[in-house]
Parts: C-alpha cells; sequence; structure tokens
C-alpha cells in the first residue's frame, strides 16, 4: 500500500481518490486530467483533494505506486504454486510486462512530461527496482538450490538481467514521441524479450 | 573510407582535415573547437575547408565515419587469424567498446547537441549498425556450422545481442550530463558486457 500516514478514516477516502485517478488518467492520460475534473467525479471539493496531494504530480506518483504494490501482490499469487525456477522466470516477465504496459497506457506521457517527473519518481522507481532485484535473485537462488542454475552472484546476475529488459522497453519506446505501447511495438517488444530469456537461462544452466 | 566524391588530387587533402578535425575534436571536444581554428591547423583557408564540410556537424560526421571504417578494419584485422566463434565474439567486445569509448572521449558530447545531430547522422548509424550485425551473424553462423552455436534465426539473435549491448552502455551513460566516459563507467561497462557475454554464449551453446 501507498505510505501516506493517514488516520483510519481517511484511508477509505485516499483508495478512492487512487481510484478515481487512475480512472481518469486511464481513459485521457496525465496531461489532459486536471485535479478538479477528479475531485468532481469523487463529489469532493478540490480543497479536500489538495488535502491528501499538493499537486498532480504526487497524486500520479500514489497511483503508480499502488500499481506497483498490485503487480508485486499479482506475480507472488502467480508463483505461489510454481515450483520450477524457469517457470517463475516467463512468469514474470510475462506479468511485469503487463504491469509496465498498463503503466504506461495509463500515464500516457510525453517523453518531456516523463523526464520532468524524474525527481518526483526517483524514491518509487529505487524502491520498485530494489524489490525487482530480490525477486529475480530469489529465483535465480532457488534455480542454484536445485542445481539447474550456475552463476557465482545471483544479485549482480538479477541486476544485470533486470537492466537488459529496461533497455530491451527503453529501444522500443525511445522513439516515440508519446510513451505509449501500440500492439505492435507490444509484441515486438514482448517477442524479443522471450528470445532474450530462452538464451539467458540457456546461459544459467549451461555448464563449461 | 568517406564516401565523398572528390577528384583524386583532393583525396590527400580531405584525409589530413579528417586528421586534423579528429585531432582537435580529441583535445577540446566538438562544442570548444570552431572551423577557423581546424583551418588554422591545416594553414588553410576557412574557405577552402568549406569547399569540403559545409559545416562542422558534417566536419564530424565523416571523422566518425572514418573511425567506424578504421574500427571495422580492425577487428577484421584481429580475428583474421581466430578460428573459435567465441573468441571472436570476445574481441568484438573488446574492439567495440575500446572504439565507443573513443568516439565518445573524442565528440565529448552534451546529451543535447548529441540529439541534435540525430538527422545528419542517421545514415552514418544506420549503415553502421548494419555492417555490425552483418559482422555478428556471420560469427554466429560459424558457430552453427562448428556446431558449438544453436539457433533458429542467427539474424535476429544478432540484431538482440547489439541491442541489448547498446542497451547497457545507454544506461552507463543516461545519468551523465556529458557523453565521456572516466575509467569507473568503463570498467563497470566491460564488467557487466564480459558477464553479459559469458551467460549468452553459454545460452547459445546449451541444448535442451
Amino acid at each position: 500500500m501507498v505510505t501516506i500516514t493517514h488516520n483510519g478514516e481517511n484511508i477509505l477516502r485516499l483508495n478512492r481518490i487512487l481510484s478515481a485517478a487512475q480512472k481518469r488518467f486511464g481513459l485521457y492520460g496525465v496531461e489532459k486530467t486536471t485535479m478538479r475534473e477528479i475531485a468532481e467525479d469523487l463529489n469532493i471539493s478540490k480543497g479536500a483533494l489538495y488535502y491528501y496531494f499538493s499537486d498532480k504530480e504526487h497524486l500520479l506518483k500514489a497511483v503508480i505506486e499502488k500499481e506497483q504494490d498490485e503487480f508485486m501482490v499479482l506475480f507472488q499469487n502467480k508463483i505461489e504454486m510454481m515450483n520450477d525456477p524457469e517457470e517463475m522466470l516467463l512468469e514474470y516477465i510475462k506479468t511485469r510486462s503487463e504491469h509496465f504496459r498498463s503503466l504506461l497506457n495509463l500515464s500516457r506521457f510525453r517523453m518531456n512530461d516523463f523526464w520532468a517527473l524524474k525527481p518526483i519518481m526517483e524514491t518509487t522507481w529505487h524502491s520498485f527496482h530494489a524489490k525487482e532485484v530480490q525477486i529475480i535473485e530469489s529465483i535465480f537462488q532457488l534455480g542454484i538450490k536445485k542445481q539447474v542454475f550456475k552463476m557465482e552472484s545471483p544479485k549482480e546476475v538479477a541486476e544485470l538481467f533486470l537492466e537488459i529488459l529496461k533497455g530491451l522497453r527503453h529501444s522500443e519506446l525511445h522513439h516515440k514521441e508519446l510513451l505509449l505501447l501500440d500492439e505492435r511495438d507490444y509484441a515486438s517488444l514482448l517477442h524479443k524479450t522471450h528470445l532474450l530469456l530462452n538464451i539467458f537461462v540457456g546461459g544459467l544452466k549451461y555448464s563449461n
């Protein structure tokens, strides 16, 4: 959950705000959404909304953190019954691709606006990245324990793996003015990611 | 060589211009170098220099193309005596890292200037990328022929491999204001690239 220190009564309202913002951002993009519209959707005053969030950027930050938490929970639920590290990695990149697609389409940033957000989002991205490294590292550790993977430093390889995934997404997006993946980009990105996963997992299995 | 259509007599002068520009750019960066200074280094008039290159950006383009050609020749010479595809790949990423480091340090771009160059450099980058894909693909083909590598589409895997290399370099550079790799960045990039190469090559060798 989002870490905003409010008393119990307000938590419900906070969640309602986040859902309303999520919906508006998803329909019209962040740029074309105003705080006034979100307040109107909720039948609350603009002042009441600003009591929770000092501006649209901080509201967006909270929405993104909510989506990230949901992604983590969704993934944990999916792998709960799994036992095969390779299958878990496949599930991870599948769930992760869907997550990023929905995040991108939710916010529909223009490239410049995206970079303008950077200082506000820095801690959010940083903590999400740390969680991702932990998850991938623990899957690698499981693979080592089961003697299907071989590697010296699982943490380092987890960081490399995530950096490569990020790089592939970047190269699919960087030529676009609007950060929005259409069906073709998404299919191409998924295809590349699967090809990478096959080779990468083969490399972790391979013993000299 | 650079493909500028000039008669024989001028080819020598053209090469002298490129060398002088290369030297100046390397010492002071592109930004801080003027066409006048390059002309003075060569003891020719500014007009004579502009006869060959309409502006500094086109001169830089020619210098970069010269460096890229030199990289290709250097690499071909290095692998001439080699027979092992894995060793060739290692040599490729080594030579390529040095090439990019010297290109970056030669030009010492500010990020914004670099993107401003994009339209001028588009064809240069495109043809260099195509040559790179060809080289990596032919190394993969050799590996398949020698039955050390297994893959369905060597061209597609070559493209993925190069995209990943580019992604790693990007993530090492994107937080920097000035496109200049210091010793620590360079060591970190080389380390990651070697780790990737080990896993990737292992994956190409691995058979289910």
